[in-house]
């Protein structure tokens, strides 16, 4: 079967994570990142002072893998798998079908496998598709058999949606598909490319970068996802302004579903040719069929790639400018805005300052807080990525300096960008780190109108508060978030909440409770159920409140005319029921 | 019932017409236009040349209206739509039912209704809702009744969509939306007005100009086509660069169906909450339901609009010119390139050169063709918009003027952009002129890839020629075409295609065979089935070479699951079969 540098079931890469490398401080192994190999002195005192609890080496949880539930092996259809597939391209081993049936969740995932929970039902053979005929022999063989299909990107989904409904009686088929990841054809004069389905964001880039080309889609789990799941679970990228969200890239994709491939044979920059099957791929979740291939947007590289970054006397004042750079079309690939805690948990991960750097770093606080009077408790932080010409590069500076000072900013420099955009991919090592401590930590995004930003944040704030304090959480509870993606009408908030879950009867249990209520909260202050995470299995539940009933049943019923057998029962977002469901916690 | 400026069959206001002002000479009447009122000299000869064939005002065609077939009235269904609606918002005038029941196909539609032609099946009866509520009401005797629905917005469309299937044996009601033309609601922080679906282009623009405020959609039809017929079409507008196509303007919409209402409860700029049913609303084509009002995208006006022109050596020195203002991200809000023909056409509508104005354009043509030693017969031109702030603006010039050196181009200044941009809303009224001495004149557009813009206008040029030949087509067939889009992996080509009618013994007949050949070589070389006009009926058969079967199915399916009864029975695209097509010639 495929290897990769993966670890199976934490986030990322096997060979980082991050120790204690001093009683009071950590750093992070490997050499993948600008932090990997780092002393960060800064980060425990913090993460204790936010959550009013202590860390010591001495209590990390111990570590256990879950018992896995023998596979339910359909003998008839593992002849016909075997006719199809190499050995080396099956596998029934435990651990394998275990590490395909489960995403990134930290909570009702991650830490049911690393800490002692049970998963009742799993992928029960895992299979390997090389090409297109191979992905529709498979579905032939399940529907001629009778077996569940799931299709597998890159597992780092968040809601959900790889968990196996519990009572799935057939054979459950995960099929992996990154051996699919062929870049099929380039065209560089109509800037496309044909990708086949099972690429990894990273090796995307890296084949098209080898042209001189890029995608530009880039989303927080870029090394590890997939074209297919981005398309599947409608995908966002950090660089949207420039590339646009997957939505927007993809110009045509085929789908392979029990009545047949689904696709379009003469895909065009734009059509007006009757209702189109394209728009159900995403968001599809795996409830369709399987993506094999997508035709996606690429651009020459850009001529120059330059970082900035802005401090704010407060997250107001930077909503505020976020809004002036969109009128005036002044719009870098991507910026985005932290808020107080999160801007600090950033500083909290740099190194020991020493020498020179220590010495800048003192005087730039001192400019800042005691010159310019800004509050160390209130601001807030820009990082921008421009990307284009070098004449529009220096343009789109210009227009954001000149904003900046309208909105009482402090420019940072292209360090503090380049440091706060790369920190995107560090950072869910450090749920994993915190988790051994039984902290629970998540991320979760809605979609905001731009004039209720501040009351969907505030009532998150206070609902987070009550609840732990309800509930009888020690410590705080933390709730930072960010501004990853403006729209015309509106932005995506990024929230990371995280509280101790010591001394808790059912520390998931009470996760899930908040994190629902939390959602609902949201949903009723005028946020989406999810800008880019999608809604799996644990978000179905508000479907409704989304979607008229008309809605939702004309989905149910596109699935119903796709997969009349459910041959893709993975049962999520619309074609879920709260009844196969799987209990997350 | 209401009344309007309009026409009722040809295109546009009733009192805006061409008319002969002298033996060689034409004149617009009315004032609406900037071309109203002004003698046209060179128009006859130029068009004249080009089709090589004469004009004689004795030779005008005698207009006559078709006659109506008496009205199917399910007595049942006529006493529930008394019930619901007052008597004038229910009509079985036979020219008002005759009205309702036909777009803008010059041929087909138009010269059916007045130069001999019948209707076999027409609407029964018209109404006017002024409430989703009375839609939904109108929707719910349809089924109690049995009868076919059909949604009518501007009447402006060129697909033969608004063709009743002539083996319809149900009571037509035709549901006028344009008494649905509120504003309801318009929120500036996030850019976003709530609007019913019946409102024209035009008050939804002279609306949201009252309050400072654009919604910047633009398509030739502004002045007569609606909101709802936008969606339901997939239109495109002139200003997308800026604005977006229907389907980027568009948030949120409401269609009202035999099985509910479907809408989003909780419309947002993005989302990620699992497939959506709001992209099967785009290119629905009255299919579907009744589309009674959306949430769109609307700014607050630019502070400046400067219009540009240019003229190049060729049209390939054009196109390549359109493709480096992409790469460059220097975008107007509209940048159009007509060929040759196209731009001689424009010339051809310019009035009597007087004093300063004629000395002043001799001059010009001697400075662009003496000393720059430009070729009349092979140049091209563009016409820009752009609109920003005066700082963008004033950027977007310069970026413009400083690529066009490059491309070997002379900057033709704003009043010729500002004209060449208008000319679209009154070339209309050209073809219906025309069509008065049996000419057969019809536009029709597709998308391209960039690489095969050249193979697809020259395909189209050498099929047109070679079929009017075999066809003993009198004179020369006219064929120009313009880009009227640019997109990252393609173009928009508008094509527009005339020939002399007389003495072939059905003109209708031949004119829609030729449409067809062209239309299957342009996909042929690579060219979608269309842009923006939709399929209707005049494309249907095209169908199974865009979609694969699945694809198609799914599509059916959708339709079964949200209208089982077809009560929304008009028949287009993917919905209708072509036994029960209407016959367009």
């Amino acid at each position: 079967m495929a290897s990769d540098a993966r670890h199976p079931h934490r986030w990322g890469f096997a060979d980082t994570r991050l120790e204690f490398d001093g009683p009071r401080s950590v750093r992070m192994t490997g050499a993948r990142y600008p932090l990997s190999g780092q002393s960060m002195p800064h980060l425990i005192p913090y993460v204790e002072h936010m959550l009013g609890v202590s860390f010591d080496p001495a209590d990390v949880m111990p570590e256990s893998t879950p018992p896995v539930p023998p596979p339910r092996l359909n003998s008839t259809l593992m002849a016909a798998l075997e006719r199809l597939l190499p050995p080396e391209r099956r596998s029934t081993d435990p651990l394998f079908r275990l590490a395909h049936s489960h995403g990134q969740l930290a909570v009702g995932e991650v830490d049911r496998l690393l800490y002692g929970g049970r998963f009742a039902r799993v992928a029960d053979v895992v299979v390997e598709p090389v090409n297109e005929d191979e992905v529709r022999a498979i579905v032939a063989a399940a529907i001629e058999h009778g077996a569940c299909l799931v299709p597998y990107g890159g597992g780092t989904n968040v809601s959900g949606a790889l968990l196996c409904p519990e009572d799935e009686v057939r054979t459950i088929v995960s099929i992996d598909m990154r051996r699919m990841r062929r870049v099929l054809s380039v065209n560089r004069a109509n800037g496309c490319a044909l990708v086949e389905a099972g690429i990894t964001g990273a090796a995307l880039e890296e084949a098209l970068g080898a042209l001189g080309c890029t995608c530009g889609h880039t989303p927080d789990s870029l090394e590890f996802s997939t074209l297919g799941g981005w398309i599947a679970t409608n995908a966002s990228g950090m660089k949207k302004n420039r590339y646009g969200n997957i939505e927007d890239i993809v110009v045509e994709a085929t789908l392979v579903t029990p009545s047949g491939t689904i696709e379009t044979r003469r895909p065009a920059a734009r059509t007006s040719t009757g209702m189109q099957p394209l728009p159900l791929f995403f968001g599809s979740e795996g409830n369709l069929g399987v993506i094999t291939k997508a035709l996606i947007a690429i651009h020459p590289k850009p001529e120059e790639c330059r970082y900035g970054s802005l401090v704010f006397r407060s997250f107001a004042d930077g909503v505020a400018f976020l809004k002036a750079v969109r009128a005036e079309g002044a719009l870098p690939a991507s910026i985005r805005l932290v808020n107080n805690r999160e801007f600090r948990l950033g500083q909290a991960l740099r190194p020991a300052a020493h020498g020179i750097h220590g010495w800048k770093s003192a005087l730039q606080r001192k400019w800042l807080f005691g010159v310019l009077g800004f509050d160390p408790a209130a601001l807030a932080a820009c990082t921008i990525v421009m990307e284009g010409t070098s004449h529009d590069v220096a343009r789109q500076e210009r227009a954001l300096r000149r904003l900046a000072k309208r909105f009482r900013a402090v420019w940072g420099g292209a360090e503090n960008g380049r440091r706060g955009y790369s920190l995107t991919f560090a950072i869910a090592y450090l749920r994993d780190f915190f988790s051994q401590f039984g902290i629970a930590a998540e991320s979760f995004e809605t979609s905001v109108p731009w004039d209720r930003i501040e009351e969907v944040c505030a009532a998150a704030e206070r609902t987070i508060a009550s609840e732990c304090a309800a509930r009888g959480v020690a410590g705080h509870p933390y709730l930072s978030y960010r501004v990853t993606q403006t729209y015309h009408a509106g932005v995506c908030i990024y929230f990371t909440m995280a509280f101790s879950g010591r001394g808790l009867a059912d520390p998931g249990g009470v996760f899930h409770d908040i994190e629902q209520t939390l959602r609902q909260v949201i949903l009723d202050h005028g946020g989406s159920l999810s800008h880019h995470h999608g809604v799996g299995k644990i978000r179905q539940r508000f479907l409704p409140q989304v979607h008229s009933d008309a809605g939702l049943e004309v989905i149910r019923a596109a699935k119903r005319a796709i997969d009349p057998d459910n041959i893709f029962g993975i049962g999520n977002g619309a074609c879920g029921s709260s009844q196969t469901g799987t209990s997350i916690s």
